[in-house]
């Protein structure tokens, strides 16, 4: 491995395997563009302040673009290096010579890693909130289209009421609604400038760290370097709202897997999202639902593995946070890819309208509006449902359904019963009935949609301006022309 | 078990295994307020919408009062039933009658645990911010009266550089700052009516939801009515908030049981806070620090039990949730008992100077310093890191500090050491040339101590804000006078 | 709160927000019973050495016995105390006075609370073993009951081959025979007597502890007192296993609860197990199998709680480690009851022939018994495949089964289909094929239930060994007559 | 990608997205040699029953060592493909032509992962249980040649007693004891020969599974096919055995942090397994001990992983489980390269008697043993111990040692006091008093080393025969010629 940038102190080389242990450089290497950023901004600090003069700062720009264009073109061999900073600065040095060994001035890896993630972060915000807007887009263009479906809805996976389908899924926009919610606090909180911190007790250079915080697009300045240093904070709220994502996938692919079984047949995925069987020539499987219901598993746990690491952990800087990237980019990725592919499915898939209207007709789910009629009638509510359910009983014994009961037997149960019954508990009644603001009838549903799409409308917006709000790379050493 | 509310369809009685493997009571009774708060705002409801006439209601308001007074006075055997809606329903019945009978009208117990579990939840955010808030004022007198006490800072449990001990408390100050704003965040996000959604497709009666809305305090409606019977994201947000407040506990904890320990001695535990051994006699440990550390295992655990619960669960309600309430009231129990006690224990402990000034003299803590002195005068800083490291390395084996050597050792290191090294890398000298806004230097932190001012001064007046934002039974039953 | 057992230290009494925070006495007072045994034996132990007198071991038999009795009628105020330890020393010591002060001489909390854990969970695994096996009885039962119904079989939800309903069932059997194992395993590994090594050192006595094994039914002592005192693997291994059978039972519910919808109607669970809705009249909610399920979270979460709890932590004891019991009983508690009902839902589980024949002619599960068929006349395995999804597609979009198709039609597919095709791919050919040792074929599910039948007689008589190996508090202090 | 060996069903093209989604080659290729092996077994096992003519199995087994040198020669462009199975049998077709569409024949993915691997978890027990006997071998080393050096134990991180060096290393020794008996034990539960169940419901082809298990040098059979698709118990297992060592390491590592603060200095680190400092040039920080302990939590994480995964999973195979291997391989990278490494760092440190030998003159570690004299006068032990309390306070009011005390001062506390007091707790006599078992005697824990030594020759014995039941690839296809 290259020359440490520590190694005045220590005079040994350190070991092969050790070098193997205690190196980052496969995982933080992902980081690159986050800390030629971060450099570049700091370079120019640095000359703000009298340390680089105007020429090495020329040569300094000069030097980040070429290692970005090396790295990117995979030319240089980062397997030699212990982290992405070690790299920069070594490269850097090897273009440039002498100047390059200044752009460490009052700053330390334990400052530089926490503005790498906390860009990274940023921009992995970004990207997933863009992802669940558009998941919400599809989701409204069925409730939308598929307004006149009705369907059963399940608790306890036993048939409940019928609803529109169209409020089920709406009922999955609000859960993402949520999240989007939770991404935009979390890009609040994580949107504070780190540098200045350096090792722990701050720099020991009178840094102009608002010049810091324009370039590189903070709304303000982190307060405490000890804070700073130590703070994983934006990390695990980052993994939080991930995690929260991925339950909601979860349950929403649950629900999918088990209405794609040939039993409920309510809905049929397209073939580009299923793979077949390796022995069994029929199968046609649900793989990409149940994928992501089990890439959850991944990310939840990737939370607890944030949470342990710093459990009992001493405040400020320990090595053991070097493990909080892996974790962090692996519960971005498998998040992202998640959102991503599941609007895909989504906008693909069919319901079949046979089997659902086959599902409303049995299983009773007009028996909470009985009750209704007969409380509308006069009757207590506590006792209107036990009659009903007395009824139900009756029916399932006989093997009839509600509508076969004549009017003399259902008076046996309750003179309240009248020739209206059978009008106000079919299935279009059980809909126009739930007319509160969060209920299934279809009007309020329409409204939800609408004031959906604004709300969509509105994230959209406030997510450009977050876009700006992240720094390029490009945009940077344009400053030092200006 | 007293009469099941749901007999009706199901004949059979429940054996007396399944009643008590099926049962909340014994966690959800502590929600009784919750309970009784919410059925009285419903029942007003329902006499504004006719369903219950004005005599009834005058009826359920004082049977509600008597309920309450009786589980109050603990004269109502609770094993007796499946939960606490059940017992209020039923206790209801048994004070008042027919009457009762109606007030379920319209009615869950899905949506109206959903609303307990609000309220609770409501409750226990103000009383965790409360809690909170006193600690970062015990944190801001320790920052203010010790301002003058320097320790070394540690990164890697190693020392590195010598800061303000108030600058090392800040730095938890500004954690529990971010655990605030988490908190309030929470109570936003958490304050949506959710009555009307009744079992999940939305109540079958043209409820007046802003009443209810009023009558409870919440901020606005909740919209979906499958998303809000089975929504646990409020409370998942709720236990991930104490997690967190516990994880910064933790690392607190840590650090105060090492700089107890008789090797550090920088600290005293008052005697209140510790406790002895049973076998040597000598024993003087640092319990309550222990015990939060370990209470903080609880409360991540216990954001992943709530996680795990919620995996892969089809959506809207499922009995599973029921799980939630003894998962919620631990995790809320043990991270309030924590903060509170942790609060107590810090305006009691002790500072040892004569050991901390000790420990300043030793590790080489001016290291940094003379880096930045040497490219002050004018070396790049990876020379000048590595020339210090060289001279720190020959100290040590020579068994001397820096100030032990001579100008003309120096000299051979570097040109640029001058006369002036001594004074400029002098313990005081350090911490003063920290002048970065995040920095250690004294101006600095009392600014920053003068901004935490600020800061928990405004939190306490949102505070009283949220606490106006939640329902009492009292004011709730006095609504029917006017 | 009553006399501290190590007050002489320590000066000031503790406030009783720390005593409430410190004390553990809810949770521990109910290992009462295995905290007296072992004081017991440990008296008797001290009266071998010569440290408590014949006469003084009588009184404290007989102030044990005493303080046994005073627990059991609730007439002691277990609140006054500390913990369970602190407990029956004071009370011995009111009882018969300055006799009782000789007991803990050797002794520390450290290793008394290994002790009180290890027989508790001695007796924890013995239940939890004996539920299991009655579980697998049940189930074995069932599949030698039901050895004629063939269900389909699922992968990825999506019907896949006929199987056996006794294959079905004997799935979980091996399972949960992994557990049984697993469960026999943690008790010879917990089987280590602890008692001698006092705080940390070992004790200053020198102990009889080949008496104290043998008094206290273990298998050997335990060696080392530094490893004995902060020992916790015996309880994560429990509650690892508890978890692990949680899963198997959280897999096993699902599927019930979702061949219990009514789309599948697989089975039907008595009404014993279900409750009903308190508002809709019709619902009949497999509660049972749902909390199961939720259940299976908390002990998950549980052995997160007591891993994070150990992580990162000094070795010996540290306070942290009270927490462990909150966390042991309630993992305990819930696998207990679970496996407990779980075992008598089975019991009085009905399956609907009819559905299940139903469910037996859709979904084309003959499709790999006819790629068999193909291959036994000389196809490759690839090719077979490839020609019956095919077919399988050719018949979805014709909405015909296989058993509609011509030979003509067939042999446009493959030569190699023949008359004998249709006998061979029934039903009961799919099934009678499978005769590999682990396959649903009738003769090696016959052969499968004898082999069940005689591992759980094997387990049985093992329990019986077990059982003996627990101490009783009877039969060690009848020692002192003898 | 390359052809789907399930395309007959399936019309379209999975779009890209989906087959970088779904795809698994990624973290599968690494398990090509296992799937080669089975695969050769396999072949051979087809060629038994006659699928397989001899002159077919000769070129699949050319085939195959043909693939294998590709793989291993890069030559093979992996992302082609969905998984491992798919790349083999596709590259064997490639090769042989049409011979190769026949090794599928009664195979399916489902248990042909399922053997992979079980084979990749018997090879990761064999290396983690050598590399923990490795380090058990240190631990002994250092036990033997350090066994003079007494330190001080702690509790609560507070002094406690003085204890031999070495008994503090074998705690750790039984810990990792307890490790390898638990990692033979999976051997164990794991070593059931899974083909031969297909996709569930068992081969449709009459197998020669005892051929098979004898190839594949398997303990015994597995024994039915749907748990045998959907059993993960055996990863579950393994991983959570590496978290149980990570545990250990961990308490492990933050003693040893701790012991290397400046103010404990009980040990020296070698240079080798440190590094320094980006910007404090004077820092040399245990950065593998952090890492170690930083890496407890991605292991303990991932068992949280594995079994949210299978946490309400239905039974049989699930698409969910493909996630499994990502976790299972993570796991046991980190926990090897812990293990290992943290072998060689203990070969390497050194232990500072000065500051040690500092450490046992303060903290009163004596005052057990004062007690224990004072009872071996007479006294009870509760006495004693609040006697020996009080003159501890006594002693720390006075800021003077146990020793200066006069024995008239020690008269006014009790009686019991003589002339041999000194001599009885001088420290040397503290560990020579603890003569139990279990205690830190020096006899005592001569014994134990000697026990450990025996125990890990066992060990290694047992490891040897273990690796005899692992197949190797170039030992089976051998078999064709014999």
């Amino acid at each position: 491995m290259g020359n440490k940038i520590w190694k005045g102190r220590i005079e040994k080389n350190t070991d092969k395997t050790v070098d193997k242990f205690t190196c980052s450089i496969d995982v933080d290497k992902s980081l690159y563009l986050y800390d030629l950023t971060g450099t570049a901004a700091y370079a120019i600090g640095l000359n703000k302040i009298g340390i680089i003069p105007d020429d090495e700062l020329k040569k300094i720009i000069y030097g980040l673009k070429t290692v970005k264009k090396n790295i990117e073109e995979g030319s240089i061999d980062t397997s030699l290096y212990e982290d992405i900073h070690s790299l920069v600065e070594s490269e850097l040095g090897k273009i440039i010579g002498d100047a390059g060994m200044k752009i460490h001035t009052g700053r330390s890896r334990n400052d530089q890693v926490v503005l790498d993630e906390k860009l990274f972060v940023k921009d992995a915000l970004i990207d997933i909130i863009s992802k669940i807007l558009a998941l919400q887009g599809n989701i409204l263009k069925i409730a939308e289209s598929k307004i006149d479906i009705i369907i059963p809805a399940y608790t306890h996976m036993q048939k409940a009421q019928p609803v529109l389908l169209s409020h089920y899924f709406l009922s999955f926009f609000k859960k993402f609604e949520r999240d989007t919610d939770n991404l935009f606090f979390n890009f609040e909180t994580c949107d504070y400038m780190p540098l200045g911190a350096a090792a722990c007790a701050g720099s020991g250079y009178k840094l102009d760290r608002k010049l810091l915080k324009e370039l590189l697009e903070f709304k303000d300045l982190d307060s405490n370097s000890m804070d700073i240093v130590g703070n994983r904070d934006f990390i695990i709220d980052f993994i939080y709202s991930c995690s929260k994502i991925m339950l909601h996938l979860s349950s929403l692919c649950e629900d999918l897997i088990i209405y794609n079984t040939s039993e409920f047949s309510f809905i049929e995925i397209d073939e580009d999202f299923c793979t077949g069987s390796s022995i069994m020539p029929q199968k046609k499987n649900p793989d990409v639902l149940e994928l992501i219901r089990g890439k959850s598993s991944l990310v939840i746990g990737s939370l607890m593995q944030s949470m342990i690491l710093l459990k009992g952990l001493p405040s400020t800087y320990n090595r053991d946070l070097q493990e909080d990237k892996k974790i962090l980019l692996g519960a971005y990725k498998e998040t992202s890819a998640s959102v991503e592919i599941f609007s895909k499915l989504l906008e693909k898939i069919k319901f079949n309208s046979i089997k659902i209207n086959n599902a409303l007709k049995e299983g009773f789910l007009e028996a909470t509006d009985i009750a209704d009629y007969l409380v509308k009638k006069g009757e207590s509510f506590r006792k209107a449902h036990n009659i009903v359910g007395k009824i139900v009983r009756f029916c399932i014994d006989k093997k009839i359904s509600f509508k076969d009961l004549e009017m003399e037997e259902l008076k046996n149960y309750s003179p309240y019963f009248e020739s209206d019954i059978h009008d106000m508990v079919e299935i279009h009644s059980c809909i126009s009935s739930k007319k509160v603001e969060c209920g299934t009838e279809k009007g309020q549903v329409i409204l939800n949609i609408e004031s959906g799409k604004k709300k969509i409308k509105d994230s959209w917006n406030k997510l450009k301006d977050l876009i700006k709000r992240t720094p390029k790379f490009e945009k940077i050493i344009k400053y030092i022309d200006a």
